[in-house]
Parts: structure tokens; sequence; C-alpha cells
């Protein structure tokens, strides 16, 4: 088997690095931010626009993918490269948390304890044993089972280079108790979802060479964070993520990783799923964070949020905001996304005033192209030494780690 | 003054006719289509995919983009062309159709007799006097006029490189007598139109070499249409336009046409407005109309259908049609556009289940680069002497005017 990672630089003032990920469909340069598609499509913009601003590897989601339209669909039509025209790197998740996702109302704001939980409708909506997680779907209520063994078949069946394990998601009040209990059956499914792995028939599916990342969970609880670490990474996977609840606000999430790192090999690649703020981007790759995923782009490209280099408006303008309204500049100066090449803030406050569908594809695009460009200066900043400079820069205080 | 129109080839079997429409913003060949962009944006698609598929002018809504973003503001942004970054000539109407159009609900209905005419609704809504249309605007109720003079210094601010007279538009029942009276009002109006085009500041506008188009009205009789057509060719306008009540049924609208066109100077381009379906596009080009426009590519588009070239489906296939959901093939075969070079019927029904915006914009600019192409084709075989035959070829029999 090819290595899935080789290490390329290194931070003197943190644990920040570049690698490189190998994938059946080229190589991905680390830190790196990837687009998400969740449905095959990476809302409102093209493969090729993704491609030409600088995207390595896009992220579909296993759930929403196995609903509609379906992997034995997608396995038929030569998998999801194929079908969505996109022929660099895909990444698709285990379907574990858009399982609860969908059922919370967004599992996010669960997750991050910015709600209280819902057993009953949780009851209602999702089950889970030690084999399995039942659930409805969000699209006609029609019940559906998860195994560790299924969420590996349906993710062969889309033919993504890199797939992931099969968790559940404890929500973030579920203390240490439960923490520890789930995080154990996530151990369990993880062993097989492995073995499902190594029992595929590899000439029958549309991607031959897929590799499997393993899911570290425990919550905010150190001593759990460290023992799934140690166990996840011991187990043979070809890289790893960070799941479960990351903590109510983002210091308590720099911590998980902080409490996480310290215990995963050198030569794996360290995938911190669904986030994507300026921030935490900086504080994770800080941490030792090679990969992020995150909906933040297209969707806050859909409400009118634009991204920008400035920490003191969190890198976000509304772009309905009446200031933009004549205003000839480009939605971040020196930006050199199509979006900021061409169009002024007026145009695009008057497209979202206007509700042209266009709007959502220039912010999108410009949202996008900007995490982009942002982990590629961090790429080049970390090879020529002054990541922390960039830090600094980036967001208006030393690097403190 | 530079010619506006030169005739470059002729049909020998119709009316059919090639030439190149100069304008500020470069010179057009004709026959053509223009991609209509309501509000400053052809929907879903950016300038330069408008442009890479062939796209040589686009027409602009004058009564969308009088009421949002303003004329004044766009005057002061640099004109329309700037705003919106397309630097290829542009159309304007006059904002005449629309201010019934969004009224009736639908003005196309009207006009081609398909609906009953709401004569209440209508009169709370729109008064037509001597001097002015007074109307409601769709978007807060609030009251606005126009004149003939303000719909020329509405165009002069918006800066296309055609602008076009602002008439009235009589519904499709409103008989012999009324449509006699309404075309002689908008015949005053276009000498208004006229003057107040003449007396502009050319200097003070954003597009100082605009060109004015006479708008041809009499209805659905033969002696108004050529009264009409002698009138208007008569007063000095660098193009015509034939506009009102173009009858029930495609039959009748060709019948207009064929009454009009032969009292029109062969050195002026014809624009016949709001005209693009295929069968449509070919009747009119035969009986020597150069100029078509219409929302139904990108209409089309955004409600799942696609154009393909089989007269046996009126050139129409819906893609949420179970039929397409393994099909691999393109929406078109041998359509050279970017959405049939890479992307499966299979793909693109799948995202108008899905509800993905990209499905939108893929069909959309499949629709609108089919007409483009459909019209290079026109004009190619114009100028090789076989319109007759591409005739037989799109539309299943032979050429019959």
């Amino acid at each position: 088997m090819i290595a899935t990672f080789h290490p390329t630089a290194r931070d003197n003032s943190s644990q920040a690095r570049c690698g490189v990920v190998t994938t059946a469909h080229g190589p991905v340069a680390t830190p790196i931010f990837m687009p998400v598609g969740t449905r095959g499509s990476v809302k409102a913009l093209s493969p090729h626009e993704l491609r030409d601003h600088g995207a390595q590897i896009i992220l579909g989601n296993t759930y929403h993918l196995y609903l509609q339209p379906g992997h034995e669909l997608l396995a038929r039509r030569g998998g999801l490269h194929r079908f969505m025209g996109w022929d660099g790197p895909i990444l698709t998740d285990s379907g574990g948390f858009q399982v609860f996702s969908l059922i919370y109302g967004g599992i996010a704001d669960e997750v991050k304890g910015r709600r209280p939980q819902h057993p009953a409708r949780l009851n209602d909506m999702v089950k889970v044993t030690e084999d399995a997680v039942i659930f409805k779907s969000y699209l006609d209520g029609s019940r559906h089972i998860f195994t560790p063994e299924r969420s590996i078949q349906v993710q062969h069946g889309i033919g993504a280079d890199i797939i992931v394990c099969f968790d559940e998601l404890p929500p973030f009040r579920a203390g240490y108790a439960y923490t520890a209990e789930s995080m154990a059956r996530t151990h369990r499914w993880a062993a097989r979802c492995l073995a499902a792995h190594r029992d595929r028939d590899p000439a029958s599916l549309p991607n031959p060479d897929q590799r499997l990342f393993g899911i570290v969970h425990g919550g905010v609880f150190a001593d759990l964070r460290r023992a799934s670490a140690e166990q996840i990474s011991s187990m043979g996977f070809d890289g790893l993520c960070i799941g479960g609840s990351l903590g109510a606000e983002k210091a308590q999430m720099y911590d998980v990783v902080a409490m996480t790192v310290p215990y995963l090999p050198d030569d794996l690649p360290r995938h911190l799923l669904g986030v994507g703020d300026v921030d935490d981007l900086f504080e994770s790759v800080a941490r030792g964070i090679d990969m992020f995923d995150c909906v933040s782009p297209t969707r806050l490209g859909r409400h009118g949020t634009a991204l920008v280099r400035d920490p003191n408006r969190r890198w976000k303008v509304n772009v309905l905001n009446a200031a933009l309204r004549e205003d000839d500049a480009p939605l971040q100066a020196g930006c050199p996304c199509y979006t900021c090449r061409h169009y002024s803030r007026a145009y695009i406050h008057y497209l979202y005033r206007a509700k042209e569908l266009f709007g959502i594809r220039l912010v999108s695009l410009h949202n996008v192209a900007f995490l982009l460009s942002l982990m590629a200066e961090i790429r080049t900043a970390i090879g020529e030494g002054r990541f922390a400079a960039l830090y600094a820069d980036w967001l208006g205080k030393p690097l403190y780690v």
C-alpha cells in the first residue's frame, strides 16, 4: 500500500505542518479546506470553478447520497466522480453525523451545546443499538437502518477516494458515562468498518483504491480523547478524523484538538470534521490539524454573507447592508476570485435585493475561493517558516498555543 | 451617423436575410437571438458564459431596472454594462410592455388572447392618458408615471446601446377601434421619444452613442400594421420593433409579421419582441425578421424543461421525466455547450429532483446556448443559400412562406 500522508514542512512555533495526502484521484497538499458538496453538488458552483479556484478535494455526504440518488445508482453510473463531473479527490463522511443532524434539526447546535436535547423527538426519529442506527428519512419518513458495514458498503458504491468510519454522535450534554459508552461502541464499530472495507471486492467498485479513515471520539473529556486517539490510531486506518462533541464554544474546541492530536501518529493525516471559520482554521492548524470541511462558505453565500479579511467583523460582511449600495469595490480588495475580478459590491448588493440567483453564485464562489486561498497562504507560510506572522496578520493577535 | 444595419446575404426562397447591426459596443450579426437579463442578470448565468456560448447582445427591461436599482444609480455606477460586467451590446425595451405585463399577471397570455381582460383590476393598477401611463410598482405598490420622455430618459441612464420607444399595449380583445386609437397615440409618443432622444446631452450619459428603435403597432389588422409600419419607418429611427398584439396563435403571429415587414425599409434592422420558440424563430426569419428576444430559455430552465432538436416533442424535454434517471447521454447529442460537454441527463435529472441550484444553472445555460447555436446555424445557412433545407431539417416539413 502507498503511504497516505507525507509530512513536508513543520512550523517551529506550533504544531502546524504541511504534507501531501495521496489519493486515487491525485495528491492533496495540506493543510487543506474542502468545499462540501452535500448532495453531489457544491451548491450553485461548477466543478470547473472549484478547480479553477484551487479546490483540491471536495466532500460528499453519505447520508444524503444514500437517500437520493442512492449509492446503487451512483455505482451503476460509474461512481460520484463521473456522475457529478469532478475528477479530483472526494471524501465522503460516514452518514453518522447526518443521521443525527437532520433529526435534531441542526446537530451543530446540539453538538456545540447551543440547544437543549429533545429526547422524545430523538427517540421517535432515531434509535441506536449495539448493532445499528435505525432512522427515518428526512425526505419521506421512510425507515432505514445503518450498520457500520452498511455505511462502508454505501461509501463503496459512491466511490469517494477517502471514506470514513460510521460513528454515533452523542449529544453534548450526554455526560461522561454516556460519552464513554458511546465511544466504546464507536471503537467496536471502527473494527467492523475496517473489516467490511478489507472484505470488499475492489474490482466490482467504481473506485477500487479507496482509503478508510478512522474517527476519534471522547467528547470534551481529556482521558477519553486520549484513549480514543490511541485506540483508533492503532487499528491501521489510512487517516484519522476528530469527531464527536467539540464543546460548547471555540476555546473548548481548541482544547479538544489539543488534548487529542498529541496521541495521533505523525504519519497519518488528521481531519477535523465540520470546521471552517477563519479563526478555527488557524487555531486548529496551529494544533496540528491537516484537513477541514464545512458547508459555511456556500451556506453563508445563500444567506448573503461574504467573507472578508477583517477580524473586527469576524471576517464577514452582509451584502444586503445599505452601505454597499453604491460601493464599486470588490467584496475583498485584492481577492483574485472570479467574483472579485469582475463584480462590485454594489452589483452584488443589488442582486441579493432583487433575489437574483446569480448573486448566490457569486458570493458562494467568493467564499469558497476565500477559504481555499487562505489555506494556500497558510501552506506557503508554514513552508517559509512564518506561520506565526501570518496568524498575527489575519487574527490581529499573537499566536499562542 | 453610421448606418445601423448592413444586409450581407439574402435567401432566395423566403424573406430571410443576414446583416450586421452596428452598436457602440460592437457589431451584431443577424438574424440574432438575444438572451434576456430582465433585471441586470440573465438568470443564473454569467456574462462570460453567455459570451463563450455565442451571445452577441442581451436585453434588459427598463421597467424592472427603473424600479430597482434605478436608472440614476445605474448612471452613477457607469451604466448597466459596467454594473453587470457585460461589455457587449445591450438593448433595453421601453417599459411599456412590462408596465402592463405585471398588472395583468402575464401580458403574454393577454396579448396572445389566452385569457379574458380584467378591466377592474387593470384600472386600479394602470391608467393610460394622452400624456402618460400611471402605474403601481409590483414591488411595493408605490405610484409611478411613465411618459415617452421619461422612458427615454430612464433608458439614457441605463445606457443600453439600443433603446426602444415607449408604447401602450392594448389588450388582444381591444377591437379595431381601440387598436387604431392606441396605435395613433403610440405614433405620437414615438415622435416625443425621438425628440427626447435628440435633445439629450450625450456627454452626460454613460453611453453617448445610443440608437433609438421605433415600434410598430396595429394589432392583428393588416391596414393598421401597414399604416404603422409606413409611419414609424418614415420617422428616422435606427431600427424597428414589431410590437403590440401578435394574435391568438402562432399562425396569426406569422400573418402579422408578413403583413408588416413588406412596409419596412430594407436598411433598418427588424426586431420581433418577445419571441423565442424554435418554430417561431424559423417562421419569422423566413418573413424577414432580424432580431429576437425571449425569457423562455432561462424560464424553461428554472422549470426543468430542456430544449432538444426534436420537432415531435416541440423541441422540449422535461428533465424530471423518470426516463432520464439513468441516462448517461447529454441533454442534446452533439451539443457543444458546457452542460452537454460535461453532464449527463441522469445527473441533471437528479439535481432537479434534489432541488439543487446547479441544475437550474446547467439547463438554463444549455437552453440559451441552444437558441444561440440555432441562430448561428440559420445565419450560416442563409449565407450558403440553404435556409430552406435547414428549415425542413429542423421543422420536419418544407418551407412555405
